[in-house]
């Protein structure tokens, strides 16, 4: 789905990954791990999209809610689990988006 | 593939699609678009993927490099098939890159 965020200015965060040819366990936590983002305080939305690589666009209201996402306990085991068993590569930024337009929604 | 840009600040613009079941002609374009950025002034990069929604993420320097780009004859014309023919929805955001990191890539 495309999310449907508030009106610029707010935050994005790019999550591009090429996953190991092994990667066992990884969507099922992927998933787990959407579903804990979107609980999160200033959690807007979130994209998702994988084929030769996966793209990940969650959106947030501030740089804090992206912080404290980035260091929620859970999280972080899962990040660890990405780096060490999961991701052959991947590429993380951050961004501030500050226009956006859409066909009508 | 990750693409491997410059040290921020820098600008991406984040483009989410679905399409419509009938999207004869779409794949070939798109490819077609790709290519025809990757030679415009100010391009750092892309990345697509595409699963129940489509996410492309294309980089570039600075804002005028994206203006150039949106407002490319062929493009436009591109752009133009893509809103009759093709998207069911879609929404562009344009946002700064303020931070990135990323594995040993």
């Amino acid at each position: 789905m495309i999310a449907n965020t508030i009106s610029p200015p707010y935050y994005a965060v790019i999550f591009t990954s090429i996953l190991n040819s092994e990667h066992e366990g990884y969507q099922n936590l992927a998933v787990e791990m959407e579903e804990l983002a979107k609980g999160q305080p200033g959690f807007l939305g979130i994209e998702s999209a994988r084929s030769e690589v996966g793209i990940s666009v969650s959106y947030w209201d501030s740089l804090e809610a992206i912080k404290n996402w980035k260091n929620n306990t859970l999280h972080l085991e899962a990040q660890e689990k990405g780096k060490t068993l999961w991701y052959k590569s991947y590429k993380v930024r951050i961004a501030k988006v500050e226009k956006d337009y859409s066909s009508s929604l």
